[in-house]
């Protein structure tokens, strides 16, 4: 029953969320030995301004 | 202490969040033996669109 | 389709998780119209050593 | 490779949001040694409405 | 800087885990347009005896 | 009521983890204006095996 939760910065649009669905399901089912149907795939759009790297915020462009 | 994080489709409302709060933090209490104060309860609604079973996201009626 | 997480320090025994999965199962059926089949209960053990409070780990016990 | 994840009621400016940033990257980078480019820091706005303590929605006011 | 996390039950080998790491990171790449070095896969094994469905143990086997 | 959760590898002491969990602590109250007794931080030790990073297993010595 496998869980992939994917956390990133916005921008993808539905379709690439739909194929990244689609593919990452179809690695889990063909490596992990589970089923589709067990598999969900849950994405996190994370604002630029709320994730840091290196103690800076994304958006900032200074 | 602990953190009881729920992650769901959108639609409910207020008043059954407020309710599964309660009913979650009743049974912590009575069955895993901790205060009502300690515990913490965290609803995270997620898109329909964000959420893909058997590689489909949940929002698709094809 | 619920993914409920609860986070909570070691020592519930199998039984009291047993019994934790049902409460929360049942309520989310009940109160948030949804299916047993679809929710998940998903347990994390987290260490005292590793679960500040105050700035304090909670196995301190200065 | 620290992820550092923060979730807590909304309300805090952006500036707060990059003065927490760097003061959770440097103390890492010093405490914890790692380095900068290494440290992720995300913050998740959790509206008080979906934030339960000892039973109760955080914005109820009752 | 995406980072995809998955929650599975134990059993899968280090092979099948680095197997799903490449091909996960290859589809985030070649999909989502980012660069392999951006991109986090961590591995969550929960054991069943944490995880329920239907209100029920995942080891339950009775 | 803000949880930190730290993600990372292995290998930090318990004296590490004290003194981070106070600098962290320190500086959510300091900057972000709550109270020591709210704030929450927790460790979760990931093996380098169950993170990749650019599509390989974090121990990978190859």
């Amino acid at each position: 029953m496998p869980i992939i939760t994917v956390e990133m910065w916005p921008g993808r649009t539905r379709e690439q969320k739909a194929e990244l669905a689609k593919a990452f399901t179809e690695a889990m089912v063909k490596i992990g030995k589970t089923t589709p149907e067990a598999t969900h795939v849950i994405f996190v759009d994370v604002p630029k301004g709320d994730w840091a790297i290196a103690g800076k915020l994304s958006d900032d462009t200074k």
